[in-house]
């Protein structure tokens, strides 16, 4: 049995223990909350302050010059295509995930049925995260039925590839149970079927390596909150193959997407690459916050990159299970993530019949975990600011939570809105 | 002739000057651009740094709750229907114009061919700001020409409203010439045509009076960028008439617009009312940076509201065009925006031959304005901070510039990326 020293020990030896330091972290608080909503940077303040009092305040419409602004997603998103196997010119930030989302699944779409218009099929996990299937939905309903969302079980997406099918759209980790497919071999089962393939990153990107190219993608979304710590609500990002953009179209045809916004043509013309993927003005002071987060994890290149950090994230993961074990069927939990490093992305999940009361329980001794309906009780560990003896910390949180009954009370139970 | 000194008794006079004081203004900086970025709120750094430091960096992910991240949409929306004549309930702050314009053409066309489905056609105006064209473009490729765009000259908007029609889509104050259509009336005579009508109010929120109610239009978007001050791309808002909540279907569906977002059903069923029109998770630093902004112009509440806020801005560029007029012709300017006051919005456009080289020498001269190509010099005139004085100043520094030419020189000539 290990012993909390032997985990201290982990983090005395951790070559990314230094970039705890790029973030503003409560003592005694131990966050397994940033796959939902990473912690602040603390790069952010003072750059957001600088945002809006220098060049908002004082620079004003100038700015879109003199600070940057009008280039501002493709700066952010150059930063980005590091940390996910994309080039430079290859990835925007804008929107939110969802309204790139549906900016990639049109566009892929028309790609796969002007080569074959019996292609109708979106092809999905059925536990996808639900926005992923709406926009979808809201895609097909739009559409006439041009398209038509096609939801199966995990274990039946490469059966279910056929003549049909147009587009394979599958977030890389599942948000609730931390599974993680093999992209490149899901890629190219997909493309072997004349499928393309959108990835959504939204629980990858920051936490696992992605290598778009090596995979051969086809396109690609994610998000900016979770392990890229850009802040709540932050925008999302956007990705395309180089080998689509002549022929890709997205309907979200903006006057930033333009290919020459400021003449003010009446006719859309797209930009080249992914820049027509902008739609309207983006949100600049998020965004600027966004490109703070980014940095933290850019900042993991002196060390070791994201090889290094999805090394740490699998330790993590590993040493929390192995705190759980123990307990686990014991205490009523069962794991729901992949027990198999290599299929898990940077979380593990546990049902249990109580788990709301749990988790609330579990955060008023200030472990912050985040509750998934109907029983699941789900635990983040971003390896840019989360320790080993945070791990031991948790497990032992969990332990007599659950061992003390002392979610029963009544104050652990009641409901809120979110959780 | 009036002199300067008249000028600064209508600022003494004027029952909105104290509202200035809400806004970071550097001295001698005459800023009539307010109708592309408005100027930062006093009130607006300090808010931002609470979001961040405390609500992100302290409250985390339990902000969603406890600080009300989750109906902020809806709290700033509820309070931009008080500047539109709409009522509480109706209105979300959220997405960009562009994007929110896509959700209700896609909306308002369901809507029209569910009725008629040979109504194909949304008519807009050929000179209406750039991205809202484009958005019905990508609409109609998407669908398939499904909807069809076409563009006519303001004049003729009357005319071509026909059996074909299914949607009237207007910006209600002209971008580039500041033309106001009169919107209780338009709307009138397309509806008795059958024809469902979108006002985009992007520079009309917080500069004008609108009335949704009362002009009984179908659905609006607008702009939180520039008469309401909520800084670079803050996000932007959209209103539907309650009559079309129960029918309305928006294409862009994500999950914070289902009508049970923690449930995380697979199956999109959308929120009631406005709230289907929320549709990722809303950048909730931008969003909170537009609240301050929506509150300086709520402030004239106690002032008397938007009629003020309107008597004024009419004083303001009626004033403006006096100023001018005197040497108008004879310096090559030539009025491109109404002289009509309830014809004109809160600009005064000129044009002149070398409209761009004249703007960067008038902002060398810390007069700043826009320019729009080819040829247009573009002023707003924000009643909230803006002075008389202010307007007469602007045109002596026009009149000079253009008087001994220096706009000729090289370095006013070269052009920049934007202006």
């Amino acid at each position: 049995m290990m012993t909390r020293a032997d985990f201290e020990k982990l983090d005395a030896q951790d070559p990314l223990a230094g970039l705890r330091q790029q973030f503003i972290l409560e003592d005694g608080l131990i966050y397994l909350d940033g796959n939902s909503l990473g912690v602040l940077p603390r790069a952010t303040a003072p750059r957001v302050a600088q945002v809006v009092q220098q060049e908002w305040g004082q620079g004003l419409i100038r700015s879109w010059n003199s600070a940057g602004w009008i280039s501002l997603s493709q700066r952010v998103g150059n930063k980005i295509a590091q940390l996910i196997g994309a080039r430079s010119g290859e990835v925007v930030a804008v929107d939110s995930t969802s309204i790139n989302l549906f900016k990639v699944l049109a566009a892929a779409l028309g790609i796969a049925q002007a080569r074959d218009p019996a292609r109708t099929v979106v092809l999905s996990e059925a536990g996808n995260f639900p926005t992923d299937l709406y926009v979808a939905q809201g895609l097909s309903a739009l559409t006439q039925q041009r398209c038509v969302l096609k939801q199966v079980e995990s274990g039946e997406i490469l059966g279910a590839l056929s003549q049909d099918t147009a587009v394979l759209m599958l977030t890389h980790v599942n948000y609730k149970t931390g599974a993680m497919w093999d992209m490149s071999a899901i890629t190219a089962a997909a493309q072997a079927r004349g499928v393309l393939v959108i990835w959504d990153l939204a629980h990858s990107a920051g936490a696992v390596e992605v290598d778009l190219h090596q995979a051969n993608a086809d396109f690609a979304v994610g998000c900016g909150y979770k392990y890229l710590n850009g802040g709540p609500g932050a925008p999302a990002f956007v990705w395309m193959h180089p080998r689509h953009a002549a022929h890709a179209r997205q309907p979200l045809s903006g006057w930033l997407g333009h290919v020459s916004p400021f003449a003010f043509s009446p006719d859309y013309s797209p930009a080249h690459g992914i820049t027509q993927f902008v739609c309207g003005t983006p949100p600049v002071i998020s965004l600027a916050a966004l490109e703070c987060g980014v940095d933290t994890v850019l900042a993991a290149g002196s060390v070791g990159g994201m090889r290094a950090v999805r090394a740490k994230s699998t330790a993590l993961t590993r040493a929390f299970i192995a705190c759980i074990t123990p307990f686990c069927e014991r205490l009523g939990l069962t794991l729901i993530s992949p027990r198999q490093d290599d299929a898990r992305g940077s979380q593990v999940c546990y049902a249990h019949a109580n788990a709301y009361a749990v988790m609330q329980a579990l955060i008023e001794r200030r472990v912050i975990g985040d509750f998934r309906a109907p029983d699941v009780l789900r635990f983040g560990f971003t390896p840019l600011y989360t320790r080993f003896a945070d791990v031991f910390d948790a497990a032992q949180g969990l332990q007599e939570v659950l061992a003390t009954k002392v979610y029963a009370q009544e104050r652990f139970t009641r409901r809120q809105a979110v959780t």
